[in-house]
């Protein structure tokens, strides 16, 4: 196989095969060979972009307005009463190919996935200082 | 308390109490009162929009270009080396506050949360007539 050394680069120009559901100038999105649920499609700028500390915000803010439109299509073509996003920067966060993507997973039960995480509510007084801190990386 | 009947629209508002991370024109960030991990916030757009089958693209678009600002900062204050987004669009996707919002996760550790889902691959050729399906959801 020909082409750039990024698998989805290598989508985007045409020289590995997907399955497209979606595209657009910025944007291309296809289905997932992993489906969580059926219809998981990713979307991904035209343009090599790692991850969330190296894009653009105009380029993420083109790969957002193209999942409203994926999550649309899903919700009307596959009936899905759910949809979740998801999205990976950094081994540590589980990526895996590091072109930015945005996973769109339809919902058809709750039971589909696996809660990513427990919710437990904390005093909203016991995160001031963390705030302070996060600001403080502006 | 007064105010909205939705809780997010009362923090917009300033008549519910939170922990700012981050704001500007179209959005606000602050910790989620559930700390998955450390650092975890809300990014939702000052308009009240129920999600992603509701909101407009370009408002999606504002969210996302915080959600990179946002990440910035965690990465830089918290030294964080991952990034998760997560989003959930309908109860069936377990969304609980019904006004669009994206969770803006940082990652210190590979366990620091449960995969949603595992990955097995398909042969793309099998997927041909789904990706037709949705694509006629246009
Ligand atoms: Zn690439
Ligand atoms: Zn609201």
């Amino acid at each position: 196989m020909s082409g750039a050394p990024c698998v989805f680069c290598r989508i985007v120009e045409g020289t590995e095969p997907s399955q497209p559901v979606y595209e657009d100038a910025h944007t291309i999105a296809f289905l997932n060979v992993a489906q969580a649920t059926k219809g998981h499609t990713l979307v991904v700028p035209r343009r090599h972009h790692r991850d969330l500390t190296e894009i653009p915000p105009e380029e993420a803010a083109h790969v957002m307005r193209a999942t409203v439109e994926v999550a649309g299509r899903l919700t009307r073509a596959l009936r899905a009463p759910g949809i979740n996003l998801w999205h990976a920067s950094g081994e540590t966060a589980w990526q895996s190919v590091f072109h930015f993507h945005i996973h769109v997973v339809p919902r058809y039960a709750t039971a589909d996935l696996t809660p990513p995480w427990t919710e437990y509510a904390l005093p909203l007084a016991s995160l001031r200082g963390l705030a302070e801190e996060i600001r403080s990386g502006a």
